[in-house]
């Protein structure tokens, strides 16, 4: 049986997603944009979406073989990937291994100081609000989660880390930091969602420190598929590269 | 024995910390400078120095009668105290009942909703940095407390407000939120410090929601001193109007 894709239900800044003829089932359509800073920053990037499909369905085949549960079905094109429909949890999670960015700039701590009990923060995933970040009990206020289901996230984040950080050490990548979405399924259960890849995390060569993710478009520090190329091909992908 | 103001130790920007000839005690001479946002808006207020210290005098008496340790001594003149002294933990300890100000923007949640559990939140007392919210994680990277002294911050936070909300409720005064340093003794316990006034609250008339606080200075709505005067009045204290 082939799934069909059927309407666009919801267009954000990175995918597009589209209802199918199976229930349950959405597709995600990989984008070629690139966005920063709640949108300020803005540029079409010819092969970005194909990229980030490709990483990102290597990503969620390595956490499915560790139990890690997720959403992610099958890869169905070079841009396009099946899922699992859920309802998302509207807080991004965001986990630390080394600090970077706007921890960075928060607490005043240089950029590259080694966290030694990964840190696991949420912020509240509101565009308008500019995704502020929340603690425990701002979350209980909001009423967006309940403190067990911030337990799991915590726990599930953390599971995610373990398998991410030594699968990208094993491909001489450093996992510095990433933000996760998780979401509800029809059964109750939280699952991992939306994508894993570098507009998602923070990688870095295991041994010049050299980017491979979105900063080098936010701080235009080089081309951005190049590097995500090199993420594919260190975790095994298939590069298709146009020059 | 009469103590003695020696050197000027420290200058902030509500208060003098003068060093005394008694070991371990510190003489804090109130202001009359009024800032709000970082330091950004700044004016003189004549009177403001005299109601701040004569209102958080009877609010640490109130405190220290209901046995939460402080390091108010005795009230010198209009405008001094002698306090403690004690190594202050830099984080601000701010308890909400009500949501207001920043949570209000940070959160969008409307001004004046009540908090059913209040909601104790740490901020990094770093004027550089422009003192961010930080999670529990944050304080231990930061090495700032350990998770057992934020605990008991917590705890302490919890007892005043308990105490001070009942007291206000008393004299026709709702309390909104609060601010609070802790600092550690020469004997290595944690006690409560610095000033708890209409700088450091947010509090409301009990039937009009009418501010009596800071906020009429930051958001231009009325004379500072006439609203603190109402606080000084309504908690008991002897008022000298000048008008
Ligand atoms: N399995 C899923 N089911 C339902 N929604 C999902 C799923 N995975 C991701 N989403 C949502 O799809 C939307 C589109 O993703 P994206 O373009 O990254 O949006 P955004 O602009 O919010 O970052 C997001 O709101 C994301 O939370
Ligand atoms: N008992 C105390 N011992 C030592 N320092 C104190 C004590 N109480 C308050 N302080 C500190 O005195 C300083 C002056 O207060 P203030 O003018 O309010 O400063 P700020 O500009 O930091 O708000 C602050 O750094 C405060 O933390
Ligand atoms: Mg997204
Ligand atoms: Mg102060």
């Amino acid at each position: 049986m082939n799934t069909e894709k059927l309407e666009l239900l919801y267009e954000g800044k990175a995918k597009r997603i589209y209802k199918t003829n199976e229930p349950n089932i959405l597709l995600v359509s990989y984008k070629d944009s690139a966005t920063a800073f709640n949108g300020v920053k803005k540029e079409e990037i010819t092969g970005k979406g194909r990229l980030n499909n490709e990483i990102s369905t290597l990503i969620f085949e390595k956490l499915t073989a560790n139990n890690i549960e997720n959403h992610f079905v099958k890869r169905l094109s070079e841009t396009e990937q099946l899922v699992k429909s859920v309802t998302i949890i509207p807080l991004e999670v965001v986990v630390r291994n080394v600090v970077a960015g706007s921890l960075s700039k928060r607490i005043g701590i240089e950029e590259g100081t080694e966290i030694k009990n990964p840190l696991v923060e949420f912020y509240y995933k509101d565009d308008e609000l500019g995704d502020p970040l929340l603690t425990e009990d701002h979350i209980a206020l909001l009423e967006v989660a309940t403190p067990e289901q911030v337990a799991t996230l915590k726990t599930l984040a953390r599971k995610v880390n373990d398998v991410l950080k030594a699968h990208f050490q094993a491909c001489d990548v450093r996992l510095i930091d990433f933000k996760l979405e998780f979401g509800i399924t029809e059964d109750g259960n939280i699952i991992l969602a939306d994508e894993v890849s570098p507009d998602t995390c923070r990688l870095w060569d295991i041994n010049t420190n050299e980017k491979f993710d979105k900063d080098v478009f936010r701080r235009d520090i080089g081309s951005l598929t190049d590097a995500y190329e090199v993420i594919l091909t260190r975790l095994g992908g298939q590069s298709t590269c146009t020059k």
